[in-house]
């Protein structure tokens, strides 16, 4: 849909973010009006290009010529915001395609989340771009501002504050007004910003492709996202991969934990927010770090740009914790634990070295230096001793009182000790805006609250290396209905390796039934079209012989006929009985918003009573497989739980992989697929596929 | 165990908080040495007693004339701060005990946290105390202060700090070095402090017993409390009916949210903290809110004080937004609805109200005035439609970038608005800090971060009104084994009206055997000793016949003597097979730290993988079983979910208040008992307790 013609991002960031020449389109010269602000802020930023206010009913605006039109100007601006009211926007974007605009940014609204009305003025707009090389930020952008290139072309009232510091620090955020927000939190802890926007509607340039144009950028050192819900989530990867490659980290926040907030994401955008723990499993699997706590998006960065993405694989991070305050030290403990990840307890040998230093303090799990003094060359001395200790992946230094009295001699140690390597991050318990100020300018990772400094540990240690984007088959070998049978299911599992029940195939009139297993069994229908079996009548399960055979697969057709009057039933599928130590649901499927996606979760009711699951994007190594495992807490039960015995779950890692292969499959492209139940034996027994339902793309 | 003879709080607040004379033993001139502060800090903040410092060694201390013991004093101060080393602080409180000292206030560590040789120091300060009428607080107590009455009694080098704001707020603590953490970020939110003090120990003043001391001064407005864990929790009860009945809001943070802060709780202070879910119900119960994020502590007050404790009752809260930000707003909504909070739309009504007052949202769920403007005459006629609306019991006002470009212009209608009635509370996405002080100066709620904004209004809503602590009977008429048998529990259950599944008791040698209801069966062994049954093999299921009977009785006589060589077994209980909708687990234990208490969990493997439970302090009424019942994720399948038969949930709740009535029991006293499983069956058809296990208090 979109023109992603230029492989080359400099000319994008150019245009869109220092542009040499600029049309306001709409601009006012009234103070008190949105409309008066871009030209305003433009002025007040230094902006050194060119600025063309179009305004056809005034000679001037704020004292500078205005210009009637985009085609009376001299020359084609090469960004042109175009502040005007819904219904002139088609107009004027239109305009700007003919006299060689390279960039629209487009404030009004009224177009994804404006209904039908709305969405015909997007694909209005999204023709003129496709046709005419112009692109399109927006609609509904609060514009876009550069502070590393003096650019503020925006409407949103927090950039009349003039002084804000630049730094190397991204925005892009799908809410205007968070940009506020934003960049008034980063300021008071002098916190610089390269540039920020908002996105809008991302009928064209999305944020991911928007972020892209920017890593050639040495001065961008790291990105800050916003996000209302997952959209163009390929653009966002393709960003993400590229960003890790050059050790660019990158935070977000995204709204839609709660249905609610995900149906106001709708409402406000037009965009519908998928399911939340399907987006946590993309932003993790980018490599992008996704915060909990507001506070956490402003704090992130530094920490992320110390922690490698994948420092710590197959286990629990480790921390440690040192402090000179231990109600400070527990709450930060409290919130790590929460999160899943470990404070340890120092090594026996490092506690010889602090005792070797003069440094006493108790075997507990935290150092706590309330005792031993909280000079800060004892505290340097401790944190050394324990930053060298190799039990540690990062290290927590909770400083009280001292923070508020004496920061600098209080954040002297922290501050030398965190040049040393291992990560080091600060969390100051009394109101201390003088040291958060110094260890920031340090560029130490520093915490307000126990919660934003746990928050973002578990963060970057939650991150993944990502995967570029698959090269997916579009062209499959074979069509076929809409949705397979399932002995056809069971073929595809058989090239995939997902291991099934034995079964066999039994037209309903046959003369003689001749099983190759014994009985008990259960009987089903086969059917391409229906997918919930039980509802019909289809399912009759125990069957004991032969005549209760023949009368299960009558009663199956009978109840098909009946409830079912599109579809008549000509064979069976019987199966032995089966049973194991437990029942789970494993399913894979092509999300909207994130492409193919493998689910393991909790058979039965537990499924959506408990929404015990765990997602990742497919296809999965047997590793990721094994973390899914182990994020399921019915897996305890099924690891030799209270002398229980222990199931398979080598077999079952296996099986999970086997079926996210459906990513790249080449002769089937499926939708979805659901296993349910995946029946867990005894170890070395394996797993087994009781049900398949797998249904193919319209594409295929 | 403690000394509670004055029943009049007054003397106790006046030696604790404000006394006449105070000595200061082991005080130094050093002005580098904790016990140099004292009497720094005392002189800074203008203390008008008499101060007598303690030290054989020097004749002054910083100038001033120093006293080489109590004995030496020409009065008995009032109040004693002991500095001492540990092994001089039982000589020295013996000495204030003998000399007339009120309170003393022990500094030292090392006893309830110190092993054996402190747990032996802990009795012998008790002993003193207990013979004396001197009051005790501490050890490891930082101090006191009480800013009201000019008393700077502490260690904590946060109080170095002279110009700390007065107010009605009192400050207590379990940690010492978080006072200065919570007065020094009260000082940047405008918050002033009636008292701080940190409790340490409690071996004999209880955190409790020095609130409740403090309820009658009319400049103490509410408390805010820091607990690592729950301690002399009736204390803190009564202290609590109190303080609700004056109206005087109490609002907690307690860590050990994980086992991993509970852990370090008990080697900080020497107190088990017990599970977390007890403590919530317990504090929940007493009318004090729990928040869960540190800074929600600092901001919650004043909400609390306009929202009276119980004011939304059997429903969930109904919260309106109005906002002049869409994404900060949905931060508010995303945060609430996952705290169980609804973010309801405003009637048509109120709708039709705006629009009357010429301001045109549209039909979210929350009140945007992105489109309206926001300009302060539009955000009061906003802020007092909405106000009046009935379907809201509280409004939170979210303000975008006005509130740091023109706080007084921003909050001038929230403030106005906020004294209508109706709760109103503002959360400001940008960094406001002008803003933010002018709403606390008005005393309008107000937050920093959504997170703390949602907390707050959770924690607000969730308090029960307090009932009285329990006269429990202390003297029982009958005595028993530590358990009672099923069959004498199931008499006990029909004392209290909890339904049972029919049971005959079978002697094993029985000649014949006449069962009064049809086979299949369980039969089960009859034991006061032996508390998990099928452990040693004393349950067979599903017995068809007599025979299968008489073999399964035969097995169970046989397992048991194999396995348990202590108990034979001389009965069995024989019961019918029973199913029905789920099965449940209710309980009922007297808590160690808070008392008697009610627990409904779900049955099976689910009860401890999932953790899916709620528990209640006992007895419980009907309306706060059915909330039990309504919090538990699986009773959604007992609910009619997805087509299937609903369950009596009625005769459910009616099971639970049953057994909660053990907590006012006079026959028995139950240290704890079990259903499990107490069978759910269809509407109308009951509950029933399929098992039963009952233990009674050594005392009984």
């Amino acid at each position: 849909m979109q023109n992603k013609a230029s492989p080359d991002p400099a000319p994008l960031y150019r245009a869109l973010l220092a542009p040499k020449s600029i049309a306001i389109v709409g601009a006012s010269g009234d103070r008190t009006k949105v409309t008066g602000r871009p030209l305003q802020y433009l002025r007040q930023a230094g902006y050194k290009g060119k600025i063309y206010p179009i305004n056809p009913r005034h000679e001037t605006v704020f004292g500078e010529r205005a210009w009637p039109s985009l085609s009376s100007l001299p020359e084609a601006p090469e960004h042109a915001f175009i502040l005007s009211p819904t219904l002139d926007v088609i107009s004027a974007v239109a305009e700007c395609a003919a006299c060689g605009v390279r960039v629209a940014t487009i404030l009004a609204t009224g177009f994804s989340e404006g209904g039908p009305e709305g969405l015909r003025r997007v694909r209005q707009l999204r023709d003129v771009a496709q046709t005419s090389g112009l692109r399109i930020l927006g609609p509904s952008s609060i514009g876009v501002v550069s502070l590393l290139d003096g650019v503020a072309l925006t409407a949103n009232a927090a950039f009349a504050e003039s002084d804000l510091p630049a730094g190397g620090t991204f925005v892009a955020s799908h809410s205007g007004s968070m940009l506020g927000a934003l960049v008034s939190r980063g300021k008071a802890r002098s916190i610089g910003f390269a540039g920020l926007l908002s996105v809008g509607n991302e009928i064209d340039l999305t944020l991911g492709e928007i972020c892209a144009a920017t890593l050639d950028n040495p001065a961008v050192t790291g990105y800050l996202l916003f996000l209302e819900s997952l959209r163009h989530a390929e653009d966002l990867r393709s960003f993400a991969v590229e960003a890790a490659r050059r050790k660019k980290p990158v935070v977000a926040y995204k709204l839609g934990r709660s249905e609610q907030a995900a149906e106001l994401a709708l409402s406000h955008t037009g965009a519908l927010a998928g399911e939340d723990d399907i987006a946590a499993a993309f932003l993790a699997d980018c490599g992008i770090a996704r915060v909990e706590n507001f506070e956490t998006l402003i704090e992130a960065l530094p920490l992320l740009s110390r922690v490698p993405i994948g420092a710590v694989r197959n286990r629990a991070p480790r921390v440690g914790v040192l402090t000179t305050t231990g109600g400070g030290a527990a709450m930060v403990v409290d919130g790590l634990a929460l999160r899943g990840i470990n404070v340890v307890k120092p090594s026996e040998e490092t506690l010889q070295q602090l005792t070797n230093a003069g440094i006493n303090v108790g075997h507990e799990r935290i150092v706590d230096l309330t005792m031993a003094g909280t000079r800060p060359d004892v505290m340097k001395a401790a944190l050394d001793t324990v930053l060298s200790g190799p039990e540690f992946d990062l290290v927590v230094a909770v400083t009280g009182s001292s923070a508020r009295l004496q920061p600098e001699l209080a954040v002297k140690p922290v501050i030398e000790s965190a040049a040393a390597g291992k990560p080091l991050v600060s969390f100051l318990v009394p109101d201390a805006p003088e040291a958060l100020a110094m260890l920031a300018r340090a560029g130490v990772p520093s915490f307000r609250t126990p919660e934003a400094c746990a928050d973002a540990v578990a963060a970057t240690f939650a991150r993944h290396e990502p995967k570029a984007v698959l090269a997916r088959p579009r062209v499959f070998k074979r069509a076929g209905p809409a949705q397979l049978n399932e002995w056809d299911a069971y073929k595809l599992f058989e090239k995939l390796g997902v291991p099934h029940v034995t079964s066999a195939v039994i037209p309903v009139d046959a003369a003689t039934i001749d099983l190759p297993f014994a009985y008990p069994v259960a009987v089903k229908l086969l059917s391409d079209t229906i997918a919930h079996k039980t509802d019909v009548g289809g399912v009759v399960l125990g069957v004991q012989d032969e005549n209760a055979l023949r009368a299960a697969i009558a009663s199956i057709v009978r109840e098909v006929a009946n409830r079912c009057q599109d579809s008549s039933v000509t064979h069976v599928l019987v199966q032995p009985m089966t049973s194991g130590l437990g029942e789970l649901l494993l399913g894979y499927r092509k999300d909207a918003d994130v492409g193919p996606i493998v689910l393991l979760a909790a058979g039965g009711t537990f499924t959506e009573v408990y929404r015990d699951r765990s997602i990742r994007l497919a296809p999965v190594s047997l590793e990721v497989a094994r973390q899914m495992i182990a994020e399921l807490a019915i897996s305890r039960v099924l690891n030799g739980y209270r002398g229980r015995a222990a199931g398979d779950l080598g077999a079952l890692a296996n099986a999970i992989v086997a079926l996210s292969r459906l990513a790249i499959e080449e002769e089937y492209s499926v939708l979805d697929a659901e296993i349910n139940p995946l029946i867990v034996r005894r170890a070395g027994e394996g797993v087994v596929a009781l049900d398949a339902l797998v249904r193919l793309d319209g594409d295929s």
